[in-house]
């Protein structure tokens, strides 16, 4: 648990020397957004003045106004991060944290070029998106969407002995695409269910005891869609990985298999995936991340009976909220003190 | 995996001594069910004359008409198996076997009276039930059903940083009420999420071994409901269960506790738990089955938005279907020839 990895006051560690007893705060903070848990808050307000934006859905121009003459910033929400804040916010701006793992919506080539430190908040987050993972696998594979439908529509026909059969998770082959922290945390939660291999495709091999461990062998793109019953996207958005789930890629999986997607929506090509489930072509869907989101409720997915779709909860426990508030105020005091972020992006 | 539990000449065995190469079959087997998977009726027509209900839904009057004068039933489905069908077969029936774990719709002491063996198909379901529980779990506690309904009227709020924010599986306490075959499955199946401790609500203790390996420990009722995050009602619907989770038990779980039935509805008062729901007493529930069945798509618990409803598939997937098929037809070909079914009743 990340917030047990971090010593009571050390966040007064990064401050010592300065005389905490003064009412002038050495920093001005920026919090993009009103919701952001206490915790963060409480931290940073030992030692920083802090200036929020109030607005809900947080406006630009709010933003824009108030992050003039900060020092730093705690970046809660999924708002651009680009130059036109940056700029904004002048030349003293000294660090800005995120408060997510995906930092798609960050121009980091920006930030370096400034040499601003950025910091996000990954690793806090792997089991709730992992726990989500799992259930959105079981989800898809046992049909709960349709079987909700069949509910509704007085459609219940319990005296049929092959109703609504859906896919064992038990002897079957999961492939990752994309092996990280959240990844790996998936694979730890399947490791009682019996399941027969795990395979992932990444860039670079994974260290051989987790490999052991998680039962994991690295194969090629193809080897991972040929050979896996259930296939969980992980991977960051980039422009390698972006729509590389199409028609090409659907058309090499199983057509029992069911497709998992908990990491960016524009991995998929959402059109291709639609002809995919639609033709039946693959079995299910349990997406947590789709393009784009909102996701319009006409969307033609969502008239699919083979996709269980959830609106980007995957970190949503208040513990995960809460933890990622204080990850991401560690990360902006420590980048104020000139010191290494908690977790640098 | 059952089906490599028995040798794959078991049935002939069973029948050793016996002229196979006879067309006359020495016994007629009643199939009551028109989607009995064919694994068991491959079994049973090897040395069964077999006769089949071919209406669908089952029509009473055919089953009451063709069960007249067998020998052996394999009672696909869930229709009453009373006095009334055992009065229709006649004083020559041997032995029956349902396709089921549950046996609620068999008037149990009636075979008994009459002594006929009764068999069932217990074990066999466990892992697809534990796969549903443990997906009913995430997606009640993690709010799917609401999340969904979020999407489909427009009012996706991602905007929010406290959104739809669910509860974690780490850390937890999972409380089974009943912790036979299936919620030991279960228990194992979440022995990947990192959570504190299962506790257990049964008649007897069981092993040691197994209470270690699992965590477990046994509590009693109440302890049970003030302690657990998570309770898991996986026990048989008897007249001591029948109705035990009600206001009172209710009363006595935590605010945040959410509730799994993977058993049977009658064990929960479905109206106290409507009232649970919708005055957020308890956090949510995921249920496979409830009272009656079919739920009238009118019903007031699908007005809900935390609870997660599922039209009792627990053990619908191919192979633990067809694994049910030949475990029902080994127990009747064993009770045609006068020996122990493979799971008696």
């Amino acid at each position: 648990v990340a917030t047990l990895l971090i010593a009571p006051n050390d966040a007064s560690l990064v401050f010592r020397g300065r005389n905490r007893s003064m009412s002038a705060k050495p920093y001005k903070v920026l919090i993009t957004h009103p919701e952001v848990p206490q915790s963060g808050l409480d931290l940073l307000s030992e030692h920083c003045e802090l200036i929020q934006v109030q607005s809900l859905p947080p406006s630009r121009s709010e933003l824009l106004e108030k992050i003039k003459g900060v020092d730093g910033v705690l970046w809660g929400g999924h708002a651009p991060l680009n130059a036109e804040a940056l700029d904004a916010a002048g030349p003293q701006l000294k660090c800005i944290s995120t408060m997510s793992a995906g930092i798609d919506y960050v121009d980091v080539e920006e930030m370096k070029r400034r040499k601003i430190p950025l910091g996000h908040t990954p690793t806090v987050l792997d089991t709730a998106v992992a726990d989500l993972a799992v259930g959105l696998l079981i989800a898809a594979g046992r049909r709960f969407h349709e079987a909700r439908r069949k509910i509704d529509s007085d459609n219940w026909e319990n005296y049929h002995l092959n109703w609504l059969l859906g896919q064992d998770v038990r002897d079957s082959v999961v492939g990752f695409f994309g092996f990280g922290g959240i990844g790996q945390a998936i694979a730890k939660r399947l490791s009682g269910f019996d399941i027969d291999q795990v395979l992932y495709t990444t860039r670079r091999r994974i260290d051989k005891e987790t490999e052991k461990e998680l039962n994991a062998k690295k194969v090629d793109f193809d080897e991972l869609l040929a050979k896996s019953d259930f296939v969980v996207i992980a991977s960051p958005l980039t422009p390698a990985t972006q729509g590389i789930f199409n028609a090409t890629a659907f058309n090499k999986m199983k057509r029992t298999a069911v497709l998992v997607n908990i990491a960016r929506g524009k991995i998929v090509n959402q059109n291709d995936l639609y002809d995919a489930l639609k033709s039946n072509r693959i079995f299910a869907a349990g997406i947590d991340v789709m393009d784009p989101e909102p996701l319009p409720p006409t969307d033609k997915l969502l008239t699919l009976d083979n996709v269980v779709v959830l609106p980007h909860i995957g970190s949503a426990t208040t513990r995960t909220r809460s933890d990622m508030s204080t990850i991401a105020a560690h990360n902006v005091l420590r980048g104020l003190a000139g010191e290494r972020m908690l977790s640098p992006a």
